[in-house]
């Protein structure tokens, strides 16, 4: 299933390769585990090709559901920074996946003492013995290595074992151009869905789940939601950490739009960044920034909302169908046909 | 155009009336002011019909987008109660309209020296010559005297001059009846809906916006979104202000799925509160109370987006076209043939 | 009793008044109303002599307690500006001078249909009789045509029917001056001082108030807190709104140093501006910013706790004894004699 | 040094051993590693006997600076309780920290697959070679195994390497004992203190820093502050996640009393806790819950700025005078001579 068969959601042009990495100096990179009753790993987002914690992005945060473990995000609230790659696991690997990019950062820099690292995950258990805790350290490592400009979406990294609508769930991204006073920028995101029931799925507007549960023979119960879903965004639109905070809060819109009551064991983060300034970390003095002005901001929560949507359509159509503790969850792509 | 008009959304039955009103001991009542470029008004809430100050209710608020002028959030914030009723108006009538309230309050009660009159607002200027704040004291009496278990949605109180989506938005209402652990509670929300641009909107899924924008001869540039958006919900279920707020931050669930991307100028404010227990002002030691576990709370959350998508489809369907200030904004009635 | 009679609070230098006006552009005027159980009043802090609302300042608040009525907070929250003067007045008249500061910035601008008035309170029932709503939309003029660069402290203004420590509070300012990488910047702060008992007051460190308790004769038992302070904070400090809300939240440091446990009915509202950059209200395109890095901001963190304790010190020492209410509140310059 | 020699702070009874476990349930244990430039360790707060993960705590958390790498704060402010014990530690060993308590949780429940884990940090990089993270999963479970009702104070556990107003920091705990309405409720907090400068340091209002900085002969610059506090704060008054965030605000008021400006690089993080209402997790119905009336609750707040303003100087006054990474910081103890 090719990207091409992804619908288009919105009206905004779509970048090159419709994916985050279509944001300059972004790159994303996987480590996918599989086996018996083995289905997670670990995704990892560099934000800049530089020395990230020499100078850092301005970044915000935003929790739509705080029922999470997702770890650095109160710093990046204080600071409006970014000091680290962004590093997606399962929840009972936020530790070890921490402690390896902690170790990583120190290997950059002899001088690092203190370095806020951002993990952030979402429950497998669905799909994975989660109890067993099989992320390494090296995972971590391995996914960094990988990191590049092109990614697979779906069923990989640290998407293995997530289930989003009652569908399997996974990695999924998009992108889109915008233009503001002439000058074209980029606005790219990647979810990481796990989130959801089947019957509330909407693909652009059209009721997909409801009919997909009236297709299935046995109509068995919906179990409760104990999902949740990442939302990262990056753009190269030149924003301060407020602004950036304000598009984060559009992530939930996207969201939304396709079915999403933001159940309650949902955990939701946003983290945003913008790769236009650089804060250099040792300066004492005075930082010349730029900043687009509210008014352009528009085209901005339009591109967040439509990228969101389309990464979780994206994260449903990309993803095989996989099968672990005792359960399988369908791949979305079987059920395209059903789009009218 | 009658309620039975308006498509339901979701699965949840609906309360008798399909109003915040099925909420037990919840009134609403309208002052509308109409004339030559004076379309404004003031609509009231009240939440109990017992004395609110001595009586409080626990209630929390989120702001979805700050960008509005609303009073009386803060002391919500601190302390979870809610003293006053509710009033809505326009922006510039804020201060106006506070006072009325506090002035209704002192006559309530001759102990009080402190109270925390609730105003929320949109900006009607589209469609009225709100410069000329022609919101008087009166008309919040008179908006309290007419509060009632029935009242009209669409075009009147203090949505007289909204816009929304492009066409005439103004009062919008829903309610759902649902049952958790064999009890059955209500969640009732309205709206005062102000936001959006045309080619946005979508009806219980269908992009009707779009449609409707092809029809018209002239393809005008659509105006920048210069809005707003409030919504108060009502419940009886037993919630502490922690779980209203998350009550309160589904909201912008149900304003997503009409299709809108919480423009920049768009202030959108939710209050959330639950009539299940009384706070009495003068205690000085323990309160007992009751409250939902949060494995609960997953319907009620599904009863917020559902209503909250619902009431701005009704404040739509409802709205009568009205013109002011040069302009005309249309009646969603006139083109709901074009529903499939 | 003259500024040279406080005590300097910290090491920093003090600007040349020790006022806020010390920060270039700032301005502060009075209104008091005095006379039969009347002692109340309106200040206005006008913080930059262009047209505020067409070249906004960079702006966030800080709430340390939301038991109180203040308005104008949630949007500068969003959107990081301050685009009114500043009015304090008493809790009941906010909605009074609400009107009369959107009167004001309406006849600065025939385009303006659309502004967030800035209105702060505390509540002086205690020395006024509050209940009169006795302010009126002239007074908030006239204290805004007073406003310059020198301006009484004590009991004037919004600050008259004020008490602190349970002794007369009202109006206090302070400043410093700081150096940072061989610039010189300017803080400045005003208080509205309406909070605290009388045996948690410290001076400096000197636990005074428990030694005016020991003096008097009738050791009454002293009633609970139903105070509040508001605290504003002005600079000449290129910082962004993030920054801003860093200064905000050590008001609360320069508070406590005079021994507050910051009561649960004190209202404890921070509002913090800078005068550095402009941000224009009709641009659509990039806005240029100068901003400190992190590190230079701790000489700053610094001089708010230190003008924010010298403050509250200051209003008491220059208010004057005031009855009102059937009750009288002392002035603390009669027991400056017991400071060691 | 003893317990006795600590100076009283304020005039609130203390509890019977003046520390955190003087509230009923709580047990706190230490792990200190020590050796060649290894000043660490591990300090865990038990806040009840029984299964906290099937019997959950009511709590909130309050961030004064977030400059931190503290994590489990998210949920705590989402859900409002707390399911495993707090663990403390330095802020490169917190992935390993949360990694041992993760495990710990799985093992006394086979259903558990996701779990919140607590752990707060402050940096020991001062005294401590953080860079090695010597930290293994082992000394959590030591400092788990060692838990009790009493235990020491000053430069033990996480405390080891810490540093505070430039003298040696750690473990520092205090009690207060308050009658609401003649019942008898019990405030207790335990600090992890490092930060703050010799010259700000007051020792119940005497400016004992500087007398300290006047004795020294060479009268060194002061660095800037790279620090942090960490406050924990448990009672057994009934309260709601809204009332101990009210309660955690409060912490700050005793860290001013002490001097601190809350530098720009001090990690300043509350969690504050009750141990009256149990929330049980498996629950779906309603709860009932015991909350203390607002006007109840200035007692505690004066007991938590009494509380942390003495435990503050309790961890200093315990702290033996410990070397390491080539710098010494020296016992307040050896000053408390200068205290008139």
């Amino acid at each position: 299933m090719g990207i091409e068969a992804k619908r288009k959601i919105g009206t905004l042009p779509r970048g090159p390769k419709n994916l985050i990495t279509d944001v300059p100096g972004v790159l994303v990179g996987h480590r996918t585990l599989t086996g018996s009753d083995l289905n997670t790993g670990v995704t990892v987002i560099l934000p800049q090709d530089g020395h990230l914690y020499r100078e850092k992005l301005i970044a915000e945060t935003h929790v739509i559901n705080g029922f999470g473990k997702s770890t650095g995000l109160m710093q990046i609230q204080e600071l409006g920074t970014l000091e680290t790659p962004i590093a997606l696991t399962n929840t009972l690997s936020v530790g070890t996946v921490s402690t390896a990019l902690v170790r990583h950062m120190l290997s950059t820099d002899p001088g690092i003492v203190s370095v806020n690292p951002v993990v952030l995950e979402c429950n497998d258990s669905g799909l994975n013995d989660i109890r067993r805790m099989q992320v390494r350290e090296d995972d971590f490592s391995a996914a960094l290595t990988a990191a590049g400009e092109t990614f697979e979406e779906g069923a990989v990294g640290a998407g293995r074992g997530m289930s989003c609508y009652g569908l399997k769930g996974g990695i999924g991204s998009a992108s889109r151009r915008i233009r503001i006073d002439g000058v074209s920028y980029m606005v790219g995101t990647l979810l990481l869905t796990n989130f959801g029931r089947l019957s509330e799925l909407r693909f652009d507007g059209q009721p997909l789940g409801r009919q997909i549960q009236h297709l299935k023979s046995r109509m068995e119960k919906e179990p409760p939601e104990r999902g949740s879903v990442i939302t990262v965004i990056a753009t190269d639109l030149p924003l301060t950490a407020r602004q950036l905070g304000r598009l984060a809060r559009r992530a939930q819109n996207g969201l939304a739009r396709t079915g999403s009551i933001t159940g309650g064991s949902s955990g939701e983060v946003v983290l945003c960044f913008s790769t236009a300034n650089r804060i250099p970390s040792e300066s004492g003095g005075l930082v010349s920034l730029q900043m687009m002005s509210e008014a352009g901001l528009d085209k901005a929560f339009q591109a967040v909302a439509d990228c969101v949507e389309e990464s979780v359509l994206s994260s449903l159509v990309h993803a095989e169908t996989v099968s672990g503790m005792g359960r399988t969850r369908e791949s979305l792509s079987d059920y395209l046909y059903l789009l009218s």
